[in-house]
């Protein structure tokens, strides 16, 4: 470790999984990105690039790489970064997490390789410990990421602390995208105590995390809806912080009448006036008209604004 | 397309996904790679290397381009082999495809985008049809592959007609490994009279689907019994054939009682007399010692024999 970098700023508070522009031959677009990455950082959230809302596993290692040195050239600062750099092929988690390590991003957010199901927590604990070893870098701090909806691999209590006792030093915390606020409230119990940064997997429980001691969220409306998303995590304290979520939880609750990443690429599109915005790969495909109109509507009647987004250069 | 290539063999018979051998630091170890396929040849299987029985998702693609590389420069024919090429990102399969198209492979096995779930026939449609066309070569055979078990993306009866009605020079069969007769049944009746060859996952279902009309089978298995497998699928219309196909579900079920890939690479390390052959990459684990002499038993008491492996070079 070289002198000045042994002091890192952990993250805190609200980071968004940044969607992920393409033009219009489905390719990632550098300047879109670079461009909302920036006005998210002016809104106060973080950039949790490469996250399950920003297509990540649609894209190659070598798109990724590209996007996260644009960003770095930009002079976007990486201690506000936590790029995802979990794969299938450890090889491929190595090659990423190493480049963001570089780079000096603030963590990496890891997914356990998703392809085979109902694997051992001795095959999910190999699978992080490869990647730490291989890395070997005393800079890496590791947010595990549990996503069972959709990974179908649970990460476990029980990995957790295996983790957390064979390498203190990396295993930083963890995204919980359950959805199971009990499993969220254990984690805080069990882990946070040691420096186990919790992060809720939405805004629905960010209130939540942060007065259990937690430390904020990682959360896809974090794309549309920064600044009140950080607003609150500023001023959880505040008297007003439970009004504060209710707002919140209104306009997620008009997102998620829809498939959640056409439908912030479609708000973002709108918003900008950029309809290019709105380009998905595949799997994945764009809401139809009626759909982006009355998601639209929704946001609208919520109260949804997206102030300087037209402006961010 | 050039002239005499027009005239492509089909892959009929059976094939093995190909079990991956790893050195003792987890990397491809290439010269026991091509020594297994050259074996499993002269037992008359075909090479559907980089299948879930690979652990070709626990590869990246250059680790993957490298292996196939390897098989082309020991003069192993390529019109014998269908490497899987389906990632989650569409510049990842197209990369491999591409690859193996240009080396000659007969046909490519293609897994649907599997990170998301619940995605729709529409999202599947244009993945597959983003590769087609960026292959954009008239050699391209593609084989899908329906594994919902693993996977998670189920290959439903109106994709396959739409992607054959779209794309009937691409678009050349399946191997279906739900382990669903009725399903195998239904694209038995609806899609091979089209030329669409139907594979079942499993030598389980290797005779029925020959007397279905169907291709052959693409299984796990072939990988340590290779000979008794490929002898039904030549002989399977003999008085016989239900005695043979019952010799095989013996075998099978030997090494259904453990997790397959790890006790495939037991039995081979055993035959082979090269406990290397045992290595695994996570999230996968190697059998326990007692699971590996339960194993070995096992086979030897359904009569199992690997003729030739030693010999093999």
């Amino acid at each position: 470790m070289s002198p000045g970098v042994s002091v890192m700023t952990r993250p805190r508070g609200v980071l968004a999984p940044v969607v992920t522009p393409f033009d219009a031959e489905r390719s990632p677009d550098a300047r879109r990105f670079v461009r909302h990455c920036r006005w998210l950082l002016e809104q106060g959230v973080g950039l949790a690039v490469f996250g399950t809302n920003s297509e990540a596993n649609s894209m190659s290692v070598a798109e990724k790489v590209a996007l996260l040195d644009a960003l770095a050239e930009a002079g976007l600062p990486p201690s506000r970064m936590m790029p995802g750099t979990g794969c299938c092929a450890f090889t491929d988690s190595v090659a990423l997490t190493r480049h963001a390590v570089r780079l000096g991003c603030a963590g990496v957010l890891m997914l356990p390789p998703f392809y085979y199901k109902g694997v051992s927590d001795e095959g999910l604990f190999r699978s992080y410990a490869e990647v730490i070893e291989r890395v070997g870098d005393a800079r890496l701090r590791i947010y595990l990421y549990h996503i069972p909806p959709v990974s179908q691999i649970p990460i476990s209590l029980d990995l957790i602390e295996r983790l957390l006792d064979a390498y203190p030093g990396a295993i930083a915390g963890i995204k919980d995208s359950s959805g199971d606020w009990t499993n969220t409230r254990a984690m805080l119990d069990r882990f946070q105590p040691r420096g186990f940064d919790v992060f809720a997997g939405s805004e629905t429980f960010l209130l939540a995390t942060l007065r259990g001691g937690g430390a904020g969220c990682i959360t896809a409306t974090g794309n549309v809806n920064p600044g009140p998303i950080a607003r609150l995590a500023a001023r959880w304290s505040d008297s007003d912080a439970d009004a504060q979520q209710a707002a919140l939880d209104r306009v997620r609750a008009a997102l998620q009448n829809f498939p959640m990443i056409p439908a912030l690429k479609c708000a973002i599109a709108h918003h900008s006036r950029d309809p290019g915005w709105a380009q998905l790969r595949p799997p994945l495909v764009e809401l139809t008209q009626t759909q982006a109109g009355a998601l639209l509507q929704a946001l609208d009647a919520a109260g949804h604004v997206m102030p300087g987004l037209l402006e961010a250069v």
